[in-house]
């Protein structure tokens, strides 16, 4: 019995695949702060528990395939606050932002179609499209550009008839870049002369710092018909393991087709959607000492990594990522050497090869992601623990 | 933009489509018994809400990939007890049975490969192949023959070089059926004999009725590398809303190609995982209770069945459903009339339409799926309605 050519093309989550190793040596009483996924330490609000424990929960019952109302309209009043109208049948909830996209990719995408994404990218939306044999094209940014989109005819380029739209996420991971006004309104144009769908995934939306404002795709006119926006309280509300995410459109035709994904597997978690929807309900001050927090531990990493010699990175602007240039000739290496060899005081630190955010071969070989996702004490410590594990790595 | 081809392809849920209908008539005060959906009036356990409550949820964090540990290993202790004995990475936890079948077909499967599944079957099986190019090729089976398999011949000259799989659900849904253990066999020649995985969907197990066994795929000896069962604590421990479910195979390579898609969705749901790590310990005693309570509905569902003039079906001996031939020409229009036209003091009832469940053109049209899900007494109160609505609706 073979298994399928798609499976075997899929690759390893690169956020995940060095767990095994990281699980061996806290084994054996190393202390491993881990960098290497966006898992936060900050309590999930405690508004989330209350609702779920408040439930009546006698039968837990499936909930609705698109969604619980309560949700639904707690999204809504989320985007309301930014002018963005959204109609009772214009949110799906989905499993985490995961599902959001796979869904889209489905319900767009052909075997053989492709989807623009700018590189590096989330991994995962190589697993969401995989899946169903959708192809992305990358389009290469650059560190030294901040991670910004190229030129109009960069990315024009790259278009060919089995394009069918461009998925971002905004602010980025694993970049932590702020897409600005004027790239907004390029992919729209893009999105328009070639017809294409835009997906914009802003499950980090809020997380902008430094005065930045963060404009969700939905302030952009006259895109209503084309745009997804894609959601989830994992990282803004700290709720990773709840698994609520949302498709938010306004193409009726879209979200009318898409329920029939919603159907076939019934629908999301009952309890885990009451708890999401008292996160939603939480105001904006909640987010913004959210913000605060990360740009705290965005500063303590930019400035700590200022200072390690050969250690090349962007300011990130959002998110609570930055991909660094290590210098090493490979990243990953250098990682399981980290956790395997590596320690001070009986501890160590563990990153993300980002050669696995690149769909193009050979880039970011020699990069990590690393994932502020710690308290400021314990970043300075992590990054005092890559210095010196830098050093010795060098001088092997 | 054009949406894909396999989207529009795609069916509406049969068990859901008709839902918009009837929330209308609840809006305007009529009462409806829910015969269309599996969800039971049971109570989930209690266990499930005191382990979530009990559970550390300061900061909901992601889960494994494969899963909860306390829940794997609960699940291998439930295989335990019938002798089937599954390693720790032989089980992956999923998004209810649903992402299971899904993850199964994408695994086993390329774009236009084929799986042999008996009909009428569980219409969510197109969903989850569909969505990913995948052909159910439907082995007919019939009300007379009590939904049992054909010979043996009949199923093999449906085997091509793109039949990768043959997936069933035992007991079955929506035939109520149990498969004898000479069908069992009979299976594992076939899949020996034409190289093809088993997916045996074992969600309804425990609900046997008169005394019959209803033996695990997994009993049957010489099928390890081939076999893979599909689980869910949605039916069994009522608890539908927490979507729950397992992959459980021996084939360590088909389980750790099946890990880089959960890995990619990242978990499940934290909290209904550990929930439903309570449910799975629950003894024994707790599923007999239930498989009692369901013979009893089952006993009344069908005895009321008998006396309605022109309905024909089988006693169904497991799961809690029963496909009935009624007396019209088209079910669906039927049930539509139910909801919208018809009444006995102010309560109708809801059926699923049956076409949905085959998988041939023409098949089920005048045929409905009823799910015992209520009590003794509103299950006689909706046989009640059923017969007197057959009455007026071909008086028309």
């Amino acid at each position: 019995m073979k298994l399928s050519s798609r499976i075997h093309a899929m690759q390893e989550s690169p956020v995940r695949k060095l767990v095994p190793i990281a699980q061996k040596v806290k084994q054996n009483g190393k202390k491993v702060y881990h960098l290497n996924i966006g898992q936060p330490d900050i309590e999930t609000p405690s508004v989330f528990m209350e609702a779920i424990k408040n439930y009546d929960s006698r039968v837990i019952k499936y909930s609705f395939s698109q969604g619980e109302p309560v949700l639904i309209d707690a999204i809504r009043d989320y985007f309301k606050k930014d002018g963005i109208i959204f109609d009772k049948d214009d949110i799906l909830i989905t499993n985490g932002g995961s599902e959001a996209i796979s869904f889209c990719a489905i319900a767009i995408c052909d075997p053989g179609d492709e989807i623009l994404v700018p590189e590096p990218f989330y991994t995962n939306y190589n697993g969401f499209t995989g899946e169903s044999n959708v192809n992305i094209v990358p389009i290469t940014t650059k560190a030294k550009d901040g991670f910004h989109l190229p030129k109009k005819e960069e990315i024009v380029k790259l278009i060919t008839p089995r394009t069918k739209a461009i998925l971002f996420s905004n602010p980025g991971n694993p970049t932590g870049t702020i897409l600005r006004l004027d790239e907004m309104e390029m992919i729209k144009e893009i999105a328009i002369e070639h017809d294409l769908f835009i997906i914009s995934d802003e499950v980090y939306r809020g997380m902008a710092f430094d005065g930045l404002e963060g404009l969700s795709m939905g302030s952009i006119k006259g895109i209503d018909d084309r745009l997804i926006i894609t959601e989830s309280v994992s990282k803004r509300y700290s709720a990773c393991g709840a698994r609520i995410g949302a498709i938010c459109s306004h193409n009726k035709g879209l979200t009318k087709e898409i329920m029939k994904l919603c159907q076939a597997r019934l629908c999301v978690a009952t309890l885990e959607q009451i708890g999401a929807a008292a996160l939603y309900q939480l105001p904006q001050s909640y987010t913004n000492e959210i913000r605060d927090e990360y740009q705290a531990r965005r500063d303590v990493v930019y400035e700590a990594l200022q200072k390690i010699p050969g250690v090349v990175c962007e300011q990130p602007k959002g998110a609570f990522y930055v991909v660094v240039k290590l210098p090493v000739e490979n990243a990953e290496d250098f990682i399981i050497w980290m956790l395997e060899e590596f320690e001070i005081d009986g501890e160590t630190i563990m990153l993300a090869p980002a050669d696995g955010f690149y769909a193009t071969p050979g880039l970011g070989i020699d990069e990590a992601r690393i994932a502020y996702v710690l308290n400021v004490e314990d970043m300075k410590r992590a990054m005092y623990i890559l210095e010196k594990g830098l050093i010795a790595y060098n001088q092997r």
